[in-house]
């Protein structure tokens, strides 16, 4: 079968490797999507980061390694003892290997798992013709919910998790730094969670027209209009209830501080490549905060497919497809802010 | 009557102004002790900072002002309408100004009002040997409490409210950067908390030897132990339950965050003169988090007045005591880190 292999950094091969088989309590699956995650990219420009170089704990997997980790398709093959999965059954994959020991894992926060593994990234992943996954690892996809939306749950339930960890209700005032695939996930997020108020704050012309179409009202360039301003004035001088940094630079992290209310919190769900001042003073002055996110739980897979099934997720405008033959031109189309989210076609 | 009066950076005056009288609603204290604080120590050397040059609109107060807002002394005079207190209660007073009206005020965290001031800083305080107050700022203090520990009521209150902050646990694990005033009163307060494992992380010697005769068990210096090593082991991998910068310099808040078990949280509770590099990296993969603390409320004041009571605060080895005309010495000291506590006497 065809599979996009990544051998070291700047090297991916789409090749011929051998087709996996489903041995006990795995599934098999015909990958129909595969979405190209910025995780992807670093490891092609700057890796390998996550793709391990000698044997990961969990899976043993190491380079080299079939990328992709968010993907959904149909299964094709069920190994022994798995239940209540079948053939032909539509699926996404949750791409998460967990110890189950950690305290983390202890605690139920099996996402900060502390020897975590991804399929994807430390076993062969979804951009390839089949892949074969850990039956745990499966939700099946309601007939209302398409395979190209089932390919988005992943990067859509990190966002979810982000949006969750805001502690929002219904009629607060959120503000999302970065309009990539998370930040316009958050969007779509906290409208499923009822905050209608939601202010978008993004310096890239494309990637704000972007969301217009989508239904965003208050999308605003933080290079013409001063983000902790806009928000004083939109709230009164409350400040907002929750902020969300999906861009990952300094200076939407400050921005982002200077907007938030009091005893109120900002959710940093970006992988920050290095340290960057940060005003701990303007944590103190509110007795606001900054937390951490990091990918999802199944909760958050749930709830996700559930409001896709109910019509909330939109592609229209973000999200384009290519063929795997075309992949490192799809890194490079991704890397040249040419494209948004590219959903990559093994068939 | 004599008084410390802050006429700008470094003009601070010992010198007689008029004695005040308590107008309706006030009440006129005879000071015993005033703690000098590093914010007085701010104002001196860097200041005026939050002492104001034009009226502040709460209390009409600004430069020229009497320092000292951390004191405790014997009521001598009580102003129309005040009811329930009396000449001649022992009281130590919370000096804060809040408008009642602001957002946080209205949410009940009026030590973040947007317009907070504080006797001492935008109104005439307690340097001197008789001060003002708002009735509602009077705590009285039982018996058992010394009106020397009466004085100290304001920065154990800080550390207190800090402390609770952290949503720690009998049975938690704590760590503590900083073992100036209000690291040892975060040291109290755990302990009054039930928090029994507390590590305090202290590069100075002569203040890590001061803690070790109240009681203090893992004292450590980061320049010789990295405490986020020491920490894993306490912890069997799992880190702190909570952490708390008293430090407010960068290597602290970096080892600290590293110290910090998975959902978990940092207080900052410092004045960051500027913003330094933090790794929120360090946050996202373990979904953790820095939240600030500033001042008190109410609440925190009595259940530091009772935890006096009850004997778990200690002066030893740790406080001194000066005379008013020797409060540019007390500076001095301070400043060179020759005393950690100093209360002055105005009488």
């Amino acid at each position: 079968m065809r599979a996009a292999v990544f051998r070291g950094r700047k090297e991916v091969a789409v090749t011929d490797v051998e087709e996996p088989t489903a041995g006990p309590g795995q599934v098999k699956v015909a990958v129909a999507y595969n979405g190209i995650c910025g995780t992807d990219l670093h490891e092609y420009y700057a890796g390998p980061i996550f793709v391990p170089t000698a044997p990961h704990p969990l899976t043993g997997g190491q380079l080299p390694v079939t990328l992709g980790h968010e993907f959904a398709g149909t299964v094709t093959e069920v190994g022994d003892g798995v239940e209540q999965i079948a053939e032909g059954d539509r699926v996404t994959i949750e791409p998460v290997y967990r110890c189950d020991q950690c305290p983390p894992c202890r605690a139920g926060h099996y996402n900060v798992c502390q020897q975590i593994g991804f399929h994807g990234l430390m076993a062969d992943g979804g951009m390839a013709q089949y892949t074969v996954v850990e039956a745990r690892m499966v939700h099946k996809l309601p007939d209302a919910v398409s395979l190209e939306l089932g390919a988005l749950v992943e990067p859509m339930a990190v966002a979810y998790h982000a949006a969750r960890r805001g502690n929002v209700d219904a009629g607060d005032t959120a503000v999302v730094f970065g309009a990539g695939p998370i930040g316009i996930g958050i969007w779509f997020a906290l409208r499923g969670l009822g905050v209608e108020d939601v202010t978008v704050v993004e310096p890239s012309q494309v990637r704000r027209d972007a969301l217009v179409p989508l239904g965003a009202t208050d999308v605003i360039d933080p290079e013409t209009t001063d983000p902790a301003e806009h928000i004083a004035e939109r709230t009164g001088g409350r400040g907002a209830d929750a902020v969300y940094d999906a861009a990952g630079v300094q200076p939407a992290v400050e921005a982002g501080l200077r907007c938030l209310g009091s005893h109120r919190q900002m959710i940093a769900v970006a992988i920050y490549e290095a340290p960057f001042p940060v005003s701990l003073l303007d944590l103190v002055l509110r007795e606001s905060g900054v937390s951490g996110s990091l990918c999802y739980t199944s909760e958050d897979y749930r709830a996700v497919i559930e409001l896709m099934a109910r019509g909330r997720y939109d592609t229209t405008g973000w999200v384009s497809h290519i063929q795997l033959d075309d992949v490192i031109e799809g890194f490079e189309r991704l890397h040249a802010g040419k494209a948004m989210k590219l959903l990559v076609e093994p068939s």
